[in-house]
């Protein structure tokens, strides 16, 4: 397929008239589309006014896509305790599983192609299955809680650990290699030290990534440093939940200990600031990781808390936040945060050649439209695609090579019947 | 007409199943969809999922849409007089008009049904002209500056009183009284003590509001004391331009005495929460002002700092960013928002019988479309509508009764056309 638009290869190279060129599921060409259309007469030929790099969504809760709106306007705590935790200890198989497609369906339709995506304790299969019918790339994972979790979530710490080592040599590397697998605990509070310290082991064993909550809520933390006598970041380092190979959500109350301990280990961070302005958790210091080398990615975390997964909301949110919050209108500036949507997710989510438009890259490709009253004029593309664009605007997504996402109808699944069936069990579920 | 869909009255007030009879320029009656068929058998029905009353947008610049993005991730000052003022300089009659045009599509095409709009200070009559053809509801003002003002925008103080009465003589209460006039200084520092004075009698004079901007930024007011001895609003208090026929936007910057003020006099303020974040201005105290009687409307100011004049994205980043600033999640719920939105910014234009759909009332009335992944399920209407709907979900505007805005597509000009124009001139004025 040779797909024609103004071409985003990355946050900084823009190729007007541009074009890219799939085989198979590889990026085989990248440059000006009348040149490619010479060199590959024979390929399928696709225009859209704006091409990207499939967005990754470093956090998110697909399976609680049948909470949203559930609890606007109260705190995490609460918000976990008396509305999500129950929620998805209500949800059955068939839940899990129809939650699971709606949530990669809003992804897909918004121009995600890869998502990091904690799950929940039951059910993870269906997730899994879910992922692929959908084929979206993810890591997934099922999430671990062997203490303080309420009825119906809390497991035996081995068979916890257990549970995660079978989905992991089910799913990991599934779908083509699309599907990754985290061991996913909870937060520090939700798992017991044997637990956290098996975590690492598992990882270790299987080059397992690991994803968790971390320093999200001031409450949070204080109930860490009461029971560990540490910090958050300072425990979950002691345990082994630091590393290259370690995805923190949110880390919006760290300490300058902690930035030092993210920084030397190279451990990864996912801001997500919808959430954390929703729930009141306070703002990350974004600006300040970065700066110390400190990768971080971009997550709309879960439709209970956001309310949507559309990574261009994020995206705007990301930056208009960090400019009031550093009451610097040049902080987080639009090309830093689509390099957090991009390449910086792809590190944190661990796939390779994926983030940026590139020959020999996978192809993870969006196509988006600019003929809108909103998108009138465009003085700058990244600018436009950070502040004004929405995922609404996408028309086409492409993962592996795979068309996820055509003129508005997804290909893979019958949105309709998902939609409709999601409805119905939102009623029993909540 | 028989509008039919789940009806939003008011911030408090849903009606499932329910409908909306328009004649004339009046909504006739409210109440059940069965019911309203039974007794208007012969009136046209349509049927969309939800219909909401016209939002008011009570703070924008339609006449800055030709410099949507021109100057992201730079400062305040360096951005209005190193930027938007020179592109408003360069403007002719034809880029003011097609720049108004462009920005009232935007405003209908999102479900904004009623507008407070500072234009420039040239060429205003092609603005009116502009909303006159779109049809929008608005208060509108030709802009003054007599002092600190850019080559091409300094106007003598009686010169530019002089042309602002003329144009309300012209055009208040035009295009049935769907127009009205605005006496619209820039802001203090823009302005000689001789002009802002003259604005207040001129409004006394004719009956007219006043719009102003007002305590957006540190600078600013730095600069207003400065000058005046005084804080912002005690010296527009002074100078005669509070009150409840006064529109003050921004105010993020306020003493316990200005609140004072504000709240004794009636002024109304317009909370621009993206504008403000944008530019680093800061975050207005809107739950403080909203406590002590102030009235608060949303606005989401112009294209060149926002960059979208989407009210839907507008209420959702009100909340959350009240909730992040107060950290309390409970604070600014979303019915309090949408009230802002509405009725709040009804009070604010000083149209009587708009922001809520009641019998006796005019025909602003919007229908939305539920039918997409991300507004599935809906637990709660009124969040939907703030944290997760937006503009792109708005399938029909209506105002006095006359359709504007109709499945996609503007139906009183040729938006293909306006966004065509403005993309050209949009190369010759920045």
């Amino acid at each position: 397929m040779l797909l024609s638009g103004t071409v985003v290869v990355d946050a900084s190279t823009v190729v007007e008239d541009g074009g890219v060129v799939i085989d198979g599921d590889e990026i085989i060409a990248v440059g000006q589309a009348a040149d490619l259309a010479d060199r590959y007469p024979d390929h399928v030929r696709r225009s859209y006014d704006v091409l990207v790099p499939g967005l990754v969504g470093a956090h998110v809760h697909s399976v609680q896509s049948l909470g949203r709106g559930i609890a606007d306007d109260t705190a995490l705590l609460e918000w976990l305790y008396e509305y999500v935790l129950p929620m998805e200890a209500n949800m059955g198989p068939e839940a899990m599983e129809v939650a699971a497609l709606l949530g990669y369906l809003e992804l897909v339709e918004s121009g995600v192609t890869t998502c990091i995506d904690h799950l929940s304790v039951a059910h993870a299969d269906r997730a899994f299955e879910a992922a692929r019918a959908v084929g979206i790339r993810g890591l997934l994972g099922k999430v671990l809680m062997d203490k303080d979790a309420p009825e119906g979530l809390r497991e035996d710490t081995d068979a916890a650990l257990a549970e995660s080592e079978r989905l992991a040599r089910r799913y990991d590397g599934a779908n083509g290699g699309r599907i990754r697998y985290a061991v996913t605990p909870r937060f520090a509070l939700s798992c017991t030290e044997a637990c956290l310290r098996g975590v690492r082991d598992l990882a270790d064993e299987y080059g397992l990534r690991i994803h968790v909550h971390a320093s999200e809520n001031r409450e949070e933390c204080a109930a860490v440093r009461e029971e560990t006598g540490m910090e958050n970041v300072e425990w979950l380092d002691e345990v082994g939940l630091t590393g290259e190979d370690c995805v923190l959500a949110h880390c919006v109350h760290t300490s300058e200990r902690e930035r030092g301990i993210l920084a030397e280990t190279g451990t990864h961070v996912v801001h997500c600031p919808s959430s954390n302005m929703k729930l009141a958790s306070g703002v990350a210091p974004v600006e300040t990781y970065l700066d110390r080398g400190i990768n971080v990615a971009l997550g709309n975390d879960g439709p209970p808390c956001n309310n949507t997964l559309d990574p261009y909301t994020e995206m705007r949110q990301a930056s208009l936040l960090g400019k009031v919050d550093a009451l610097d209108p040049t902080a987080l500036p639009a090309r830093r945060v689509f390099e957090m949507a991009t390449a910086n997710g792809a590190r944190a989510a661990g796939f390779d050649r994926i983030g940026e438009l590139r020959e020999g890259w996978r192809a993870d490709v969006v196509g988006l439209s600019t003929d809108l009253t909103r998108a009138t004029p465009i003085h700058d593309l990244l600018s436009h695609l950070v502040f004004a664009a929405h995922g609404d605007d996408v028309r086409f997504t492409m993962v592996d090579g795979e068309v996820l996402y055509d003129d508005g109808e997804p290909t893979t699944v019958d949105a309709d019947a998902v939609r409709e069936r999601a409805a119905e069990l939102a009623e029993t579920v909540v």
